[in-house]
């Protein structure tokens, strides 16, 4: 009897009540150790001291494991078969839930546990291993750890769709439906639009001036801003937990309960600025989550795109908008009066808007940050399809940093030993970031068409008009629709990179006076 | 077929490897459920924001009910009974692990899984009203909540052990043979030696003079000089986070991970001293359980009791010696030069050990500390008698502090609502404080006995004599031995109040001039 004669079966004899109390007991197990997931996950790298890591890697692992052996126990099938088949009396939400729990069991089901389980404590111990190399230096120690990473994501990709290539397969993970026919398209867009706009903005005779925002700030107060920021953006303080971290990222177990561990830079002040707004904005759409959601599957971000599409929203569409700088200039006139008090809002916004190739992918501007991406998509692939090992790295960082960027790259502090993603598993997560950045121009568009007063909301410091719009069309959905789904509820098309392109090319041609 | 025939039949028919594997797996899944809730527990007070608490409280009462499940499968009482007959084939390690499990398995065989899950919530939200009542000095929130919390233990210690008395039985869960009957004994010795020994000390001439202590000290130094304590006092710091709370304590998920979360008042510099002295020693005692136990249920301390006894066995035996004042010294004088920078050690002896009816249990001295719990005491026994209900509590606490201490209570937050533990629903905790205290004195009379040279380690500041002599006879058993044999094999006798009150009658003796 195959699974599907089984799924009709037990659709007959089912009862609707007792399967939707069975979903729901289901869901609160997957809620709690998810929640344990979450908390332990992302407090480790802010607050473990070093002798937690092994014992972490092994209680994640075991977590992880059970919450895998849940949604994979055979019964848990027939029941979100029978759901399934029931959908006209369970009601939207459950239909929603049983749609996003059958795809994430799909996920799972042809990867051994055993190899899950494995994968899990790797990352651990790769992401402490990380954290010691990009102190120290020293791209040697983490360099087994990258290929062992990148082999077990090929080997779980195979088990679970062996017809798939295996970086699509994790592509499509992160962002359900996109795979590198997609990513190619959007980057070649990108690159056709960003690379000669990059060099025209280096040729021109006018080029703004960043040295007025120059100098050593003291790190306390830049913490006190940090947190004048958050509050601006509109950030529930009641439902946040801000750290500090090596590198900054937000997560946390719960709607009621998100962290943001952030980084300060004594020299370079506006970066802990544009980071708070970026987290800020993840945090936002993980607080704004339907309350319904709560203990489903549905709770959370939809993808990893979508979450960046809302975190680069408020750094750079809000953040990097010459109307916000009204309001963020009174915050850095606030906290540094003697460096900063004479900054205009003008010096402020060419000042954060100076398209200058760099090193590090988080301080990068606007409009270079996407070719930090092509540079990591590009490496990517070439690590998945076998062409390259870890060992090659560093040398395609650097060749690559050179011919899209044109910089050396001194150390791997400052190349490929950046980033925690890799250390992390995350592959095929990076361009997620573009894409996500992308999204938000079409997003921007249409809630103007759509009334809300961008410039206007942005220039008087109250954000609630974008708040609400992004809330109702995106936040509140959580997992319920994917982005292609909310892209088009919202905006009324499909995503088209056009709105990203244009309003890079309108936005630098008008700083550099082009 | 009843339980105990199919045990013996599957006995017959068990394959003791596989049996081992299937203990090993058991054993993974309740390290990482209480890795889980350990983190969030200790964590949760420290840093959750407001907004955390609801869904926290869903997560712990799920991880809980999981843990639960998990114990009561019948397959894992077969499986116990299995190992337990094949007792000479499983080694010694898992020996221990089948009498610890089963004790666990036993403690919650009777109470509805509903139950515990219930209670797991309801001491959530508990200890979050209590926070906010001790803050706003506001008995009346907190009591339907207390009431709710003895209603809830009462009918699981009935569901459990129901020939037991219900306060006997949380009583043995915190202490494993303890009983009224033991306390009520211990607690008349103590009172006999306390009550006319604290009367001579305050009608004797010779007074000793806390003023050498007393002024406003900075916060952030006295987190300095905390830090500073737990090094000298030997604390593991690779596997310590050292946070801030209202109320101090140790907890934490893991051998590898202690949490200390203490608490700085400007106006008493020796407060956080002995706090922090008091909560290495907890931590001491997590950190070196064998790491042969870390992924079993042997991890962590044997009891309540047991875990008291080394804490205050830091912060009195050690910490308010005369040998380790010369120490503590040079710490304060280093630290608040200006105030205290001609302190001398034996002022500080004097000071630390000024016996001072107080309000507060945590601050109390020495001599004073038991009469704080037995006041505890006898208030836990009449809530679950039934002859006292939350709405009593604050007349019998002014009632008692005023018989015991001579003092009165002037309101809630320095009265009743003080202490966490009732929130937590710990009842029958209390009493371990005083035991333990107890317990030091005769670990202490022992390893001078055994030849470690107490006050020649204390007065040098290199406790690694004392702290190796604890290491091998308590700490590295973990839960393998239970506190009666751990002081049979520690001190050669059982138990003995006599060694703590013949301590504290020569030490106030001499410091009072007796």
């Amino acid at each position: 009897m195959t699974t599907a004669e089984t799924g009709n079966i037990n659709a007959a004899l089912s009862n609707p009540r007792e399967d939707m109390a069975k979903l729901d007991e289901l869901e609160r197990k997957l809620f709690s150790l998810r929640y344990a997931l979450g908390e332990i996950g992302s407090l480790g790298p802010v607050i473990d001291p070093p002798k937690a890591t092994e014992e972490r890697a092994e209680a994640t692992a075991v977590l992880a494991n059970q919450e895998t052996e849940l949604l994979l126990d055979p019964e848990v099938g027939y029941l979100l078969n029978r759901l399934e088949e029931n959908a006209s009396i369970i009601g939207q939400t459950r239909r929603y839930q049983v749609k996003i729990l059958k795809r994430d069991r799909e996920a799972l089901l042809g990867i051994p546990a055993e190899e899950q389980e494995e994968f899990c404590r790797l990352t651990v111990t790769a992401n402490d291993v990380w954290r010691r190399a990009k102190a120290a230096n020293d791209w040697e120690s983490f360099e087994p750890y990258l290929d062992r990473v990148v082999a077990a994501l090929v080997s779980m990709a195979q088990h679970a769709k062996p017809d798939m290539d295996p970086y699509d397969f994790w592509l499509d993970q992160h962002e359900h439906g996109a795979d590198r026919s997609l990513y190619d398209t959007f980057f070649s867009q990108v690159k056709d639009c960003v690379v000669p706009l990059l060099a025209d903005c280096m040729a021109s005779s006018r080029q703004p001036d960043a040295r007025v925002v120059a100098g050593d700030f003291d790190e306390r107060r830049q913490w006190e801003l940090a947190s004048d920021v958050l509050d601006l953006e509109g950030v529930d303080r009641d439902a946040l937990w801000l750290g500090k971290t090596e590198h900054p990222f937000t997560g946390g177990p719960s709607t009621g309960f998100v962290i943001i561990a952030g980084h300060a830079y004594e020299s370079n002040v506006l970066s802990n600025v544009f980071s708070m707004l970026h987290e800020g904005g993840h945090t936002m759409y993980e607080q704004s989550v339907s309350p319904d959601y709560r203990y489903t599957s549905l709770r959370g971000g939809t993808s990893a795109a979508m979450h960046e599409a809302q975190s680069r929203f408020f750094e750079n569409y809000v953040g990097r908008s010459e109307a916000f700088s009204e309001q963020l200039v009174v915050l850095l006139r606030k906290h540094f009066p003697g460096q900063l008090g004479r900054l205009t809002a003008r010096q402020l916004y060419m000042a954060e808007n100076k398209a200058t190739p760099c090193l590090i992918r988080c301080d990068a501007d606007e409009l270079t940050y996407p070719l930090h991406i092509i540079v990591r998509y590009e490496i990517e692939q070439l690590l998945f399809s076998g062409e390259a090992k870890a060992a090659d790295v560093p040398g395609l960082w650097s060749e690559r940093y050179k011919k899209y960027l044109g910089i050396n790259v001194p150390d791997y502090t400052h190349g490929a030993l950046q980033d925690t993603h890799w250390s992390d598993g995350d592959f095929g997560y990076f361009p997620t970031y573009a894409l996500g950045g992308a999204y938000g121009a079409q997003l921007k568009v249409a809630m103007e068409r759509q009334g809300v007063d961008f410039d206007g909301a942005c220039a008087s410091g109250d954000l609630a008009p974008i708040r609400n719009w992004l809330s109702e069309k995106i936040w509140k959905w959580g997992r319920a629709k994917d982005s292609a789904e909310l892209i088009m509820d919202a905006t009324g098309e499909e995503f088209r990179a056009k709105y990203y392109t244009d309003y890079l090319t309108k936005k630098f041609s008008a700083i550099y006076g082009l």
